[in-house]
């Protein structure tokens, strides 16, 4: 089951069904109001969205318009983002001089989730010198989560699953870093892929908490990268429990990933440019990719094997804001 | 003005002004449901909000009970937390070997928003290795901030102050900060003050964005601490413009001073026990002071210079959760 969010210009939009081709929807407002409302009463809600979803396999339906999609959760109590790529976490490492992280223990920090943006809205940034970059990302979102909670456990809480791009700006990430206190500055507002999906719309693709799919990112139309989700060090049940190791969770919690990056970054490519730049740094002695100009652009899609639709495209201007 | 949140089983609660002593409340959804809604359009709400502050002036209203308070924001889209006393800063990084930040900038991390624990609920955690403590700050909430703003601007965008119990464990706080991506688990849900007050009420003790009082700490019974308010190295007007460098604030973002701390700290005492392990470290060589055990309490409360009733008190146990 497909899960989206209508832009009608509330905070929190309206939720609506979507077909698996993400072609037709169904307004989900009768059973929920918005996708937080869903989340937050996931028992009862999901059977009643799964009727509408086969209404909409059966036919039924308004054609959809990219346009005119939010982000699945426009806001969200709590953002949590992962960086669960060994071969992303060991170039940072090289790239800014830090340590490994102890082992077994995720790295893992809690980001702005007051305001997401969609997949085609345009993306104000400040200035060009702040280090412009995008992070493709898979994340999922939770329902309420108890403290304590173990991995095998968290596996259940898992309810969607959703694509983002972790926007970043480079030339702040490591003085932010430095200090210990995580990032602020170097993190502004991430965007999302309009589709959230439900695990079973991975079949084989989902297991061991992780997401078996390539994501295809694209930097001003050109091919970027095609990394798999697949090798993630900790899945994201074991991110979930991680998380709720001193806290409950509440519902709607998403979790992110990290960076996708596979250790054969030199032939299947990169899902952000500091990736790229610190494969030059080891293989030329320095960086030549310079970071994105206002105006750039960036697309980022993951499909089924079969190659249908999974959470949609990511497709993105960035702009002087 | 003073606001609090009345505890109706809802997560928002119910806004209400109290009056100057604490001693009385008037109900105020007629203006506003909930405090995240009346800082959502303050400009209309505020002069509403004003006129029931006058009628609880003239003796209307009914009697408090502090057990019935939420936090003045039960849950927050944003809770960032600053660490703007040096004194404090310095002892932290002579105990876990830490480099000072930057010059000229503010640290800063975003911590969990979507719960807040009310002023005498007991605080679930589960561990008491995890090394228990408390943090007494000063805090302000602020209306939309957008992108960009500078200190100047950034001082008429601070709406409310507040008091805040940031609870941290300390055997953890090490361990994320080397990762450099902040905390996550050290972190767990910060308790409030039950009163949210507008800057008018302190008069002289609030300038140059800071609180010029003392937060009186008591652990278990007994005075820990009496640190000043006013020695902050950045006034939350420029804690709210680091904030905003590269992002809007959402109207009711919560931003914290980082543990009131004064240079004379041998004197004055403490407002957490991590700081008074420092000294211990730095006088005796090693620390004798032990973090909290589950039943220990904590009371923080700042008053005016008169004695008056400010934020009102903090007064929790822990517990195990």
């Amino acid at each position: 089951m497909k899960l989206a969010t209508l832009d009608n210009g509330m905070p929190d939009g309206a939720l609506v069904v979507v077909s698996a081709d993400g072609s037709h929807y169904l307004p989900a407002t009768a059973v929920a109001g918005t996708l937080q409302a869903a989340i937050e009463s996931w028992a009862t809600a999901e059977p009643a969205l799964r009727a509408l979803a086969d209404r909409l396999a059966a036919g039924e339906g308004d054609g959809t318009d990219s346009a005119s999609f939010a982000a699945p959760l426009p806001r969200a109590w709590q953002w949590l983002d992962g960086s669960a790529f060994r071969s992303h976490g060991e170039l940072m490492e090289t790239l800014f001089g830090t340590e490994p992280p102890p082992p077994g223990r995720p790295l893992m920090y809690q980001g702005l989730s007051h305001e997401f943006l969609s997949a085609t809205a345009d993306v104000p940034l400040p200035r060009e010198e702040d280090g412009i970059d995008f992070e493709g990302e898979f994340g999922i979102i939770t329902d309420f989560v108890p403290m304590g909670v173990t991995p095998d456990e968290a596996m259940a809480h898992i309810k969607l699953l959703v694509q983002i791009n972790d926007w970043s700006l480079r030339a702040i990430a490591p003085i932010e870093m430095k200090t210990g206190f995580g990032w602020v500055q170097a993190k502004p507002a991430c965007s999302f892929a309009p589709f959230a999906v439900t695990p079973d719309v991975l079949g084989d693709a989902w297991r061991e908490g992780r997401v078996h799919l390539p994501l295809s990112v694209d930097w001003n139309g050109k091919r970027f990268g095609d990394a798999l989700g697949g090798v993630m060090e900790f899945g994201f049940h074991e991110l979930v429990a991680h998380a709720a190791s001193t806290r409950s969770l509440c519902a709607g919690t998403i979790i992110g990933s990290g960076t996708v990056s596979n250790s054969n970054f030199r032939e299947i490519g990169s899902s952000c440019i500091a990736e790229r730049r610190g494969i030059e740094m080891l293989d030329e002695g320095k960086p030549s990719t310079q970071f994105m100009r206002f105006g750039d652009t960036v697309r980022m899609e993951s499909r089924l094997p079969d190659g249908s639709v999974l959470f949609g495209a990511i497709d993105q201007k960035v702009v002087k804001g």
